[in-house]
C-alpha cells in the first residue's frame, strides 16, 4: 500500500505532530493525486479536539484538497495524469437511492467523508488533506479551472461550495437583495459568489473592521451588527440573508431583516439549540433553513463558475509545521480570510 | 349611521356581554352584509382577553363570517343583493404598493383587521362577527360558493384560509407526504384540505382519541406523538409538516421527520421562543416556516377548491349567549372541531 506522509492529531488536547501512514492500495476507478495545497477549515479544529465527540485517532484532518493527478485506475475516463484537481469533504457516498441522481447524495447517511471516518468497506480509516497524497474514486474527484491559482482554489472545496449551494438553491441574482452574515472564511466566500451571480450584496458584520476588504470583494453594502441601528434600518430588506457565524446569535434580530418570503440560511451550526420565535417567521411568511456542502454535481458547477468569473478564496499560506499556530490564530477570528497549508513544506 | 347589536369583550377579564353600536355609513365601493354565523376561533379569545397586550374595548370579536348581502353601494360591481358571501381576518389593506397584486397584501403593514383595530381613516373601530351586520369593502368579501352550507362555511374564512395558504404555497399533491400537527380547529381543516389536494396525509396527534374522525375526514395514517416510536417510525417522512399546535413543543422533533428538502409550516404561535439547533435544519436542508391566513385572491381560490371538493368545517352551531361556555370549552379543546355562533340567536 501507499506511503503518505502528513500531519495528525491523536488525541483531543494535543497539538497536531508529524505522522506517517499507508493509503489504500488504488483501485480501477481510483485517482492518485499528489496533495499541493489543502485549506484549514474550522471544523478541522472542532474534530481533532474531539468537540463532536466522534474523533478517531489518530486524525489526519483537511477537506479542502488541490493537487495534480499522479496515476489513474483502468476504468477512469474522466481524468488523466497531471490533471488539476480537488476533492472536498467526502470520498464516497450512498448509490442504492436515486439521491445521487438528485444531487442530493452528500444528505444522505451513506456519505464517507474524507476524514475522520472509513470507507465503504465499514474498516478502513479514511484520512484527510494535511498530507502529500490521497487515493479518491473517480466520482468524487473534482476539476479546478486553469485559471484559478491551486492554493486559493483550495478553500472553495468546502468553503467555496458552503455558500455557492445555498446562494444558488436560493436564486440569488440580479434583483435580488442578499446578506451574508459574518466576514470570515464562509462570509468573504459568499460575498463574492453573490456578487459575481448578480445579487446586491450585503455584509453584516460584528464591526466595521473589515468593510474595506468586504467592498473590494463585492459587497455593495457593509453594517456593524454591533450597532442597534443597523436592524431598525435594515428591517424587511432581504430575499435571502445566509448566517455563517456559528456562535449564538439572536437569530429573530436576523429574521426582522428579510422581505416577505425572504430565507435565513445557516451554514454556521451554533453549539447550543437557538430560540426562534414564532412570530419570526408567520407574519412575513419568513424561512429559516440550514444547508450542508453540495452534491459532487454542484461543487463542479461551482469551481466552473468560479472559474468563469476568476473567484478564489483569500489566502494566508503557511506552512504545515505551523498549523497548531494557526488554529489558534482561527479561533481568534485573525486570518484574511483562510489558511492554506503548502503540502511542499512537508518534504 | 346602521344601527348593529351583538356581543362584546369590555374587559380582559369580564365575559362577553350584549352590546349595541353603530356601523359605519356604507360607501359607494361598500357591501352591506347580514351576517347569519360567525365561527369561534381561539385567536378571539386572546384578542378578547386581552393576551396579545393590544385589545381596544369594547371589542366584537368574530373574523369568520358569513352571511347574506342586503345593500350594495353604486359603485359595486362584484356582488348584487341576496348573495352568499364572507368576511375573514382583514376588511381593507395597503394599496400603495405592489404587494396586493403579488397576494401578499395580508403581510403587510396596512393591513386593517376584521376587529380590535380601527379602519382606514385611523379612527373609526372595526367591529367583527359576533353580531347582525358588517359594512365592508367590496374588494374585501369573498363569495361563498352555492353547496357550501353558510354555518360551515364559515371557519373557512380563518381556519380554512390558515390551512390551504401553506399547503398551496409549499406544494401539497399527488406523490407528497404532508403531516398535520394537532387535530383541532386548524388541523381538521388541514386533513380534508390537503387530501383533496391529492396528497398522501398523516396526522399527528397527542393522542388517537380522534383516528376515527382523522381517518374519515381524509387522512391516511394517524400516529400518537405521546407515542416516542412515532418519532422513530416517522424520521425523514414527510415533504410538509403543517404545525397548528400553538402550544410549546419540541420543534426539533419534528424538523426530523422532515425529508432533505422538507419544510414544516408554523401556524399556530407558542407564547415563547422555541429553541432549534442548527443541526435540526443543516442535514437536510430542512425549512422552518410561518405563514399567516392568505391574500384575498388566495381566499377566493379557497373557497372555490372548498366548493368544489364539497369541503367545510365540522362544526358545533351555538346561541350566541353560549358564547363564554364555548371559549371555556375551546381553552380545553373541547370542541369536534369548530364552534359557530348561530347570528339568528341574537334575535
Amino acid at each position: 500500500m501507499p506511503i503518505a506522509k502528513g500531519y495528525a492529531a491523536t488525541d483531543a488536547s494535543k497539538p497536531l505532530t508529524p505522522f506517517t501512514f499507508e493509503r489504500r492500495d488504488p483501485n480501477e476507478d481510483d485517482i492518485v493525486i499528489a496533495i499541493k495545497f489543502s485549506g484549514i477549515c474550522h471544523s478541522d479544529i472542532h474534530q481533532a479536539r474531539n468537540e463532536w465527540g466522534n474523533a478517531k485517532y489518530p486524525m489526519v484532518p483537511g477537506h479542502e484538497i488541490a493537487g495534480i493527478v499522479t496515476a489513474v485506475g483502468s476504468k477512469v475516463t474522466k481524468f488523466k495524469v497531471g490533471d488539476r484537481v480537488g476533492v472536498g469533504c467526502f470520498v464516497n457516498s450512498c448509490t442504492t437511492c436515486a439521491t445521487r441522481d438528485l444531487d442530493l447524495e452528500h444528505y444522505m447517511p451513506g456519505i464517507v467523508q474524507t476524514y475522520n471516518d472509513v470507507e465503504a468497506d465499514g474498516e478502513t480509516p479514511t484520512y484527510g488533506g494535511y498530507s502529500d497524497s490521497i487515493v479518491v474514486k473517480e466520482g468524487y474527484v473534482l476539476s479546478i479551472p486553469d485559471n484559478l491559482p491551486l492554493d486559493a482554489a483550495a478553500p472553495l472545496l468546502c468553503a467555496g461550495i458552503t455558500l455557492y449551494s445555498p446562494l444558488h438553491h436560493w436564486k440569488a441574482g440580479p434583483g435580488k437583495k442578499v446578506a451574508i452574515v459574518g466576514m470570515g472564511g464562509l462570509g468573504h466566500m459568499g460575498v463574492k459568489i453573490a456578487h459575481a451571480m448578480g445579487a446586491d450584496v450585503t455584509v453584516l458584520s460584528q464591526t466595521l473592521s473589515k468593510k474595506e476588504d468586504g467592498l473590494r470583494l463585492g459587497a455593495d453594502h457593509y453594517y456593524a451588527t454591533s450597532d442597534a441601528e443597523t436592524f431598525k434600518t435594515l428591517a424587511g430588506t432581504f430575499d435571502l440573508l445566509i448566517m455563517t457565524v456559528g456562535i449564538a446569535v439572536d437569530w429573530n434580530a436576523y429574521l426582522s431583516l428579510l422581505k416577505v418570503d425572504g430565507n435565513m440560511v445557516v451554514v454556521g451550526a451554533p453549539e447550543h439549540a437557538v430560540p426562534v420565535h414564532a412570530f419570526s417567521l408567520i407574519p412575513g411568511r419568513r424561512s429559516l433553513s440550514g444547508s450542508m456542502i453540495g452534491s459532487i454535481k454542484e461543487t463542479q458547477e461551482m469551481l466552473d463558475f468560479c472559474g468563469e468569473h476568476n473567484i478564489a478564496s483569500e489566502i494566508e499560506v503557511i506552512n504545515i509545521d505551523q498549523v497548531n499556530e494557526a488554529y489558534e490564530r482561527v479561533l481568534k477570528s485573525d486570518v484574511r480570510y483562510r489558511f492554506v497549508i503548502d503540502i511542499a513544506s512537508l518534504a
